[in-house]
């Protein structure tokens, strides 16, 4: 089973066309050969197969509102059950927390002036911008998911190669931490804290996972010039990253917190750069 | 003294082109006929001129990196103090966490390849993106700001009108909440709580001010459709604000919270409506 890919897959670049199924998954865009939805709960879901095969799907090009799977008679294609966050809706939901970007393919089959005259074709990354359940048209609940398309083109490029196999991450860091794709480094310190925040262990838990963000100590970009290393990463929960990106919280020399109680939590497989923390402190501390 | 206008002003659109200073004030796109940038503490800055200056401002045109006022000597027009975060400067920064848009206009002497080749050119709004504190090629400290300008045309235009005198803000529902211009019955909400999450109590407080959230209960934009309107409007933490869109926390009938302990504190001038907080539990909680 080959390593999941989260982003663009090489050399299937935007608007690559597919004759069926099996080209899709022999290319790696969207592996099953039936599922709508590519993914595992643990990892999240990495692509998603828009052909028609819900009546309650809308389609308005960079805005998709997606329906879950499950609940469906076999034989009949009617939904008959309620459906359930588990498989690949909690996969999908998991890529919403975790802000991972999903592959979206069009059919010809589906009912949409966006839908290719024959075959499948490759439309381009997707954040998923929310998830909930409603009742569907048959009455039982269905999990529904609004997906956002991801500029074509990022605004301020930073193409993360994380080596062969890897996926190439658009950060946005211009923007808002909560709509940044993290790139490895920052997913391995969440992972390393288990989504506990450093500056009060807090860890928030949605419906699809745990929430935590990747705050960079020395800031990315010019005229900061932060490294994206896990030594220049830390694990903080929402609230702690405000108060630190305003100057409301420091860390001291001995990692004691500035402006309010207590100690940064850093694990013994963490080594936080001195001199990062001292960039941070000259610079966003009054 | 006219009220300060957030946003575009009307009848002045992007790339609008001015004399002096005088005929820029006339206009109230940038009041102030000497300051660089215009503001109160207390409000936020709604204005800032890039004319050459500071010896340290740098612009990429869609990304400026400006330095803030005081400390400079009124004859030579060096710098010979530790500039402060007051007046306008932390008017500046206090538009950055209230994520206020601030005008930017480039003059002639501005040295850079985006300067207007004669008098002043309005260029459009702009996000508080960061701000710190750094030591200038003077020797004393000075106030950093980037700024990145926001689209010209909304991605989804939201655009709220809220009567004569007022800004529009364009609201970007489908990014994030902290990148989001609250409209004014968000920021009626936010003062009325007086910055404190209503589910937990807390007040985050950054050099420029406090922080909290604005959150729809039912979500604002297809298919849900809520109204941006006090009654649909909470005021919390963005660690509550995600656990609230994640379904990690909700709101029973009784207005305790599911899935933590406690209650919602609600204002005695805050009607919430029923109906929306029931969408949001059928939706939202599994």
């Amino acid at each position: 089973m080959p390593e999941r890919v989260f982003g663009h897959i090489p050399g299937y670049p935007e608007d690559s066309r597919f004759e069926s199924r099996a080209e899709l998954s022999e290319a790696g865009v969207h592996r099953p050969l039936i599922a709508g939805i590519s993914g595992s709960e643990r990892e999240g879901a990495d692509s998603i197969v828009l052909s028609g095969g819900y009546e309650d799907d809308e389609d308005l090009g960079d805005e998709v509102v997606y329906t879950g799977h499950g609940g469906r008679d076999a034989e009949s294609g009617k939904q008959v059950a309620h459906q359930r966050l588990t498989r690949g809706n909690l996969a999908l939901a998991h890529s919403g927390i975790e802000g991972l970007p999903v592959r979206v393919i069009r059919g010809a089959n589906l009912d949409s002036q966006y839908a290719p005259r024959s075959g499948y074709r490759y439309d381009g990354l997707y954040m998923v911008d929310d998830y909930w359940q409603e009742s569907g048209r048959s009455g039982f609940r269905v999990w529904r998911y609004r997906l956002i398309k991801l500029p074509s083109i990022p605004t301020r490029v930073d193409m993360v190669s994380e080596g062969p196999g890897a996926y190439s991450t658009q950060r946005r860091e211009t923007t808002v931490q909560r709509l940044v794709r993290d790139t490895a480094q920052a997913r391995q310190i969440k992972a390393l804290y288990d989504y506990q925040c450093q500056m009060c262990g807090t860890r928030l838990e949605g419906l699809a996972g745990p929430y935590v963000e990747a705050a960079h100590i020395r800031p990315l970009g010019a005229p900061h010039n932060g490294p994206d290393t896990a030594d220049n990463i830390l694990c903080l929960c929402p609230n702690h990253h405000v108060l630190f990106d305003h100057g409301g919280v420091g860390i001291g020399e001995d990692l004691s917190l500035v402006g309010a109680d207590g100690r940064l939590t850093v694990h013994p497989r963490h080594r936080i750069d001195e001199g990062h923390l001292l960039y941070r402190r000259e610079h966003y501390l009054d």
